[in-house]
């Protein structure tokens, strides 16, 4: 399936992306979501964890406000997510930054099967173990080709690896993917990588035997509607909302025109 | 009342309008309630529920992202605003999806009197109990006629029953009024059915003697809104940010010439 | 430091901004923290709550849906933030409307060092123990003059006291500073009052030493980014959201021409 089709089968399935996320975007991801014609739920007690994922079609999980009982939650959901072969997406969203945020995504790689691991650079790098100092949500310098950071995370942990940055990049299997769709405005706005993970979770959900595919898919679309969504907008104020109209609305043409994906 | 006095009574007292709600639309129903002109409160901590509410003028329960904590204070708060007459509305987000969320709704019914019930076809029909696959927070098939089902669940827990849709029902003492004011890009947002709510509580808060009638009210105005915004917006995006202007702005003959309200 | 060499200081040292605040407005926090070029971190699990504000140049409060947890995590981020002379900045929001918040501000005041006192006229006035009646986030009446209320509190508990409102104040030391800028229609939004306090968090951060012209500065430039704004909106809507794009691109010329400071 190519981006077109994938969105398509998103609006027509309207498959069900249930998220735990952090308190801060948990807004904006549910109408990113809904924009596309997928179906959010963010749902995040322990006692329906299991309930909720088992009607869903893929599993976001986001530490951007993490918490010891929302840890409890997210290892419910993933083993329920795991057992119906459920696609699972971690954004490792400020690792690096604390203890809790590192053991706890430690925790949900090495005790369930986590199908996509998403972060900037600096977050990827700490996953992988390289000593960098993470600028919490911000992404700091890392010395290392970030296809190369990638891709041996990804052989390591058996998941498909994807960094977002200016450029974004998805290894597996020893593939990688390079996306240079999007604007620079797009790091002004607080939650485009969370955004971008929910993306994931939605094309995760319509292509569950090709994670590698849709998630370069995903990450193509969100830059596209950004790119887009700059020219109607006079800062980061508006542009969100910007971009969430063109979402709904961007053509077959416009993919393909726009679409700025390479193969290493 | 009719529905401008209504509007204006509530700009001119500011009722407070508590609510113990959920994460992903607290913001955006905190600001259509004071767009509205009444004073939004969201406070959850069961430490204060007591306290809170006492100073409200309306309660509003939101089960959408729930926990056992969340319940604990919605039933402190519903014990005090029962003790001081003051009117609840419950909505029954996403119930049919758990076990949670379906058991703590029947909880909060059988062991306080809930004012006002609020929810989409399929979650009243699960209330009902009526056998229908909740597609979580959107509105599934349901195979009776909806006034039906609303007047039924009305007469058996002898509360107002709304139900809201492409065409809105409200349903108490036997009798039903059916609102189709509303553009179908409200079904675009996600909230749409969490700030209808708001707005039924703020009407409630100043007309708590005939809550069929500020029931009615408060939808059919929220609809007017919308359809008005519609014509301001490109999509979904931006959709919410007008319709917010216009219902702080709409004039006594804007809601007369829009109204479209019947009785059954 | 005047207004703009702060504001050019916060852009390129991009100082990280610990939170640990409320539900409702924690994203808009966070873009308009973003908007000036710092680094909003929102991060409340007691867990991390130590190391996350290690690593900021300033922390702020915000008791708007506050629990025992977020309590807890605030008292141990503001001992880590006292130990390390990293600026507190609290807002007491709400105050006066219940037991928990009351004696959460006390006890944060009490225990730790707090920096900058932060609330509308009639928050300040319950937490200085003047008998009022706080109609809770919204500002009632307060007999005493505001500056008198401001200077007398920041006298008993050795801190910067901000007062918000039509006018806002700010006194330290025996002095005090009016700021004037700012237009009604702010009003109307829900979380003005929380972003000025994430706005006087940034500008603490780059100007630790002089807490007093901080505070005054940040209060200024968001009140000149609202004037600029109104004339941009509709309705408080997308009011909001022209703010911030106004702040990411204020000049020097816009803030000299636009203060409206004095000192009594």
């Amino acid at each position: 399936m190519n981006i077109y089709e994938m969105l398509n089968k998103i609006g027509s399935e309207q498959p069900i992306v249930h998220h735990i996320t952090n308190w801060v975007t948990i807004s904006n991801c549910a109408q990113a979501v809904k924009s596309i014609g997928a179906s959010p739920v963010m749902a995040h007690a322990m006692e329906e964890a299991d309930e909720m994922t088992s009607i869903s079609s893929a599993l976001v999980l986001n530490i951007g406000t993490l918490t010891r009982e929302l840890i409890e939650s997210m290892l419910i959901s993933a083993k329920t997510a795991n057992e119906k072969k459920i696609p699972i997406v971690l954004d490792v969203c400020g690792a690096g930054a604390s203890s809790l945020r590192n053991t706890s995504c430690l925790k949900l790689i090495s005790e369930r099967k986590i199908d996509i691991v998403k972060g900037n650079a600096s977050e990827i790098a700490s996953i992988a173990g390289y000593n960098v100092k993470t600028k919490v949500v911000d992404s700091s310098e890392v010395e290392h080709s970030l296809a190369d950071v990638a891709l041996n995370l990804s052989n390591k942990i058996s998941s498909v690896v994807v960094i977002t940055g200016k450029a974004d990049y998805v290894a597996a299997n020893g593939k990688v993917s390079i996306i240079e769709n999007g604007d620079e405005l797009m790091g002004k706005i607080v939650g485009t990588g969370c955004i971008a993970a929910s993306m994931i979770g939605c094309f995760a959900a319509v292509n569950q035997s090709d994670l590698f595919t849709a998630s370069t898919a995903a990450l193509s679309l969100w830059g596209i509607a950004g790119e887009k969504a700059v020219l109607k907008s006079d800062g980061a104020g508006n542009f969100l909302f910007h971009i969430f109209d063109i979402l709904s609305s961007l053509s077959e043409e416009d993919i393909i025109k726009n679409k700025k994906v390479t193969f290493l």
